[in-house]
């Protein structure tokens, strides 16, 4: 069922929203002139009218009960924010991008970008003018992450009010307004097209951010039974839930249809809780294959997973959600504590070259095995799936700004230290990420910020993030999450990238992806032509890998 | 890892208990002379000590920090109740069974019975003189409802204090000290293998009773992620969850080992939650799985599961868990709905001709089908396992202990229909199951009974029942589950199945299933070799079954 204001043409849009609970519901037009019309009640809970004379820019409110009035839950721009109306969007948009025919996912090179800080200006239009070096470098599939329309302290001047990482979003159909317009996204997402890149974007399934979400008014959207590291968990297997189950799935339907976007990353679904027989996730793969077979070019689901399980991608006949890829954190962990000694935290359960063997042979590094941090036994054998389902990094958003500081790899390693892990990642079988900037060495950190216009929530977050670091025994306070200053030393500095080291770094990679994406060997991600072993004495990893008769042989 | 206390003969014996977050653990020896002797930490959180001078019948607790004392989580028996001590247990037994080969799961016939209710004595040693009765009815499974240790209400005299269904059990390892002995429960399992009949126990790994439960002084058992209709939920996939999973999984291997238990039925498997990459359930089959190799007979594990997830009883190669058998309501809610009329409840989910008829040939009626009771999509299609995976009725200790007044069919339905839903069930191609009782058409009713001690939670037990039945809108009150009358009334009155219709029907029962045993076409459990279908109007349902030239057609 399509929810949400659907801009018919000619002045007529219809209005649809999911209220199984409610007694009444109303579309309160506000501009140009205030009107309450009152929608009628269909099948499943569903509330609907179409109403004329309303045009593409117009605000709206729903009335719910004869009282109080709420932006829509599926509202697609929220141009006053998270507490204000709702805008209706006409989604005519001449797309160039006709000759465009999608990227293989076992070929994708991923590179992940915060819209806020990948520019100066931090919105859609500025990233334009930076694909054709991301081209240039190899990149063909950028992942944005999440746009969906997040909280801001509006006290202060609108490009500096919005900071968040996006996993605050409230509005999953909302294209974030301090980012630019719904048309402002097509016009990247046509220009990525153009530039044989695609688009892969980042969306949160597992929760709603804790300012500015009115959903609960509408709605059962949650459940008691479980409880995320957020709160309580979504409703995805309760009563009523197929409301919440449809709203995911059209939101997702409605970014690949209105956007042309090729890939979906689904945020940490292991929050996403479901024991009914059926998981969301099955149904979510379901609906997006079977929208994606009457396109001209395929689309993928992406998932982050914690749980090293591989149901999420085995095919349905196999027990499976179908979901294409996952994301697998063991590669970088393992990497990452022998490249920097780090033990603290999640990095407890890696630090061995046998476990940086594993990753490369196995994928998952804890397949059932006793993970000492987790205190508990983790994941099983993912042997049975290719290779080129998992994605892997050896930095992202995550694992720079978990850091206290948001230190990246260029403070932490040597040089020669920076161009082992990016060969260990760009020549793994497995899809490599690069964060932004990662290329060519970017010194700016990228730190955890957040802005709220909640008093008491700026200050829990403040408490929460040095709480955080307390156990860590750092010497000092960690950056403040909340403040505009954090945001912008997160700014990368893209003139670096033809500066020194910098750019001997730049060709570096694009001397990898170039490799990658020619030699025959790199080419080979069957799982039974790669080979790793270890070496603990002489901190040594060996990895073999080969095709046919040619071998290469990767020693670190 | 063997938890509890292990006696080794010759007065030495074995004390092992998990308690991975105490700084001390000590063995409190009570009888014949107190003495304490602390337990040595050993990996993954055991404490364990060898004792000498300790012989069978020797009562001891755990001290935890040198504080307090308590029953020990893996106690083998509380001779004073769940509020008491532990006691030694000798599982030395001279067992006669040695020609026992089992019951094949295919042709199991099973027979639930209630210890506390199907003799007036109302303990284990009673059951056996019925031992041959049963056979000869064609009995060869009798399932047990659970008997591990319950509260009682220890104010009056023993043969009474004790009443509840099992679902309250606080020590899952504790023979309950009303039934009898451990040594009881051998000489029944041993005179029920004699008699070619196997032994199913009813058994509880998703809560514990909330009355005497003393797990959370010596560990982590519960997590907080997870909420189950009884409180926080059993901890299988937090941190040091393995202690937990170990705990049941030994607990299983503990009555197929010990008393030669032919099956455990797993209560209510939607309330065990682990989303951990390896569920509790696929490690608990492993484990039996692997036991049974080793065996003279074979041993199974049928769930009783809510879920119609046919994931339950996949192998582990098709994403499974590997569990034998699942019990599957579907088919009892089909047929009662429609020779009863109900419509309360989950009964509104129920009550076409097409849902019977569906029961019949796809086994889930609900197999991703919006469900009005539920208010959401339930189920998958399990056509893809054997019938002979899962167990049905049309009568069970749920079935008829949830009805207000426990009310059998017997009140509910005449003779012809009671012979009508005995053929549905008998002539069915799944696994029968019958409550005790139902093959003569027991007129004692089978109603909600617990004892408990604790004043508060007696009233919360009243209440809960009477809210429960408020939303049916009886004009009475429930029976008081916490009266010894309630319990007395559901005593079996088995001399009635020799007298008048009764006796008709029990010989119905035992032609039923003679026949069921006999030809060839009944024998046959290809899910391909059975076609059902139905008439509204007529309010007619046509099962045909067959097997090479030979077909059976049923009519109701």
């Amino acid at each position: 069922m399509k929810i949400g204001a659907h801009y018919l043409g000619n002045g007529e849009c219809e209005f649809t929203v999911w209220s199984p609970t409610l007694n009444s519901v109303a579309v309160q037009i506000l501009t140009p002139e205030q009107q309450v019309i009152p929608l009628k009640p269909q099948a499943e809970g569903y509330w609907q009218a179409k109403v004329s004379d309303v045009y593409p820019g117009t605000l709206y409110k729903y009335v719910v009960n004869d009282e109080n009035a709420f932006a829509d839950p599926a509202s697609q721009y929220q141009p006053e924010g998270v507490h204000g109306p709702s805008q209706v969007v006409d989604h005519h948009f001449e797309w160039t991008d006709t000759a465009w025919t999608g990227i293989s996912l076992e070929s994708m090179i991923f590179y992940e970008l915060h819209v806020g800080t990948f520019t100066p200006e931090g919105n859609f239009t500025a990233i334009i003018p930076r694909l054709a070096d991301l081209r240039e470098l190899g990149i063909n599939a950028i992942e944005i992450m999440p746009i969906s329309q997040f909280p801001g302290d509006t006290h202060i001047e609108a490009s500096l009010a919005y900071r968040n990482w996006g996993y605050d979003g409230v509005y999953p159909f909302a294209v974030q307004n301090s980012y630019g317009s719904p048309a402002d996204l097509k016009q990247l997402v046509n220009a990525c097209h153009e530039h044989g890149i695609a688009v892969v974007l980042d969306v949160v399934y597992n929760h709603f951010g804790p300012e500015g979400n009115y959903t609960g008014q509408f709605a059962p959207y949650f459940t008691k039974t479980y409880k995320t590291p957020w709160g309580n968990a979504l409703n995805f297997d309760d009563a009523l839930s197929q409301g919440v189950r449809n709203y995911f799935i059209e939101n997702a339907l409605y970014w690949l249809r209105e956007f042309h976007i090729d890939a979906l990353r689904l945020d940490a679904i292991q929050a996403i809780y479901d024991l009914g027989a059926k998981h969301f996730l099955w149904e979510l793969a379901e609906a997006v294959h079977s929208f994606s077979q009457g396109q001209t070019w395929k689309r993928h689901l992406i998932a982050e997973s914690d749980l090293n399980n591989p149901q999420i991608i085995r095919p349905p006949e196999l027990g499976g959600y179908g979901i294409d890829a996952q994301w697998s954190d063991d590669f970088h962990h393992s990497l990452h504590a022998l490249l920097t000694g780090d033990r603290q935290g999640y990095y407890e359960d890696y630090g061995q070259c046998a476990d940086l063997a594993k990753a490369y042979q196995d994928t998952f590094v804890y397949d059932w095995k006793y993970a000492p941090h987790r205190k508990r036994f983790h994941g099983i054998t993912c042997r049975d799936r290719p290779l080129s389902q998992f994605v892997i990094c050896i930095q992202n958003h995550d694992q720079i700004g978990n850091q206290m500081k948001g230190d990246r790899l260029w403070q932490r390693l040597s040089f020669e230290g920076l161009k082992l892990a990016a060969g260990a990642v760009l020549l793994s079988p497995y899809l490599p990420l690069l964060f932004m900037g990662e290329e060519y060495g970017e010194t700016a950190p990228f730190m955890y910020f957040v802005s709220h216009s909640d008093f008491d929530l700026i200050q829990a977050v403040r408490a929460g993030r040095k709480e955080e670091f307390a156990a860590f025994h750092y010497d000092e306070d960690p950056p403040d999450p909340e403040s505009a200053e954090t945001f912008l030393r997160c700014k990368l500095n893209w003139q670096l990238r033809n500066e020194g080291q910098h750019k001997v770094l730049l060709d570096w990679h694009r001397q990898l992806i170039n490799l990658r994406k020619s030699h025959p060997v790199l080419l080979n991600q069957d799982r039974n032509s790669i080979h790793a072993t270890s070496d603990e004495d002489k901190q040594l990893v060996i990895v073999r890998r080969w095709c046919e008769s040619t071998e290469l042989v990767f020693a670190m």
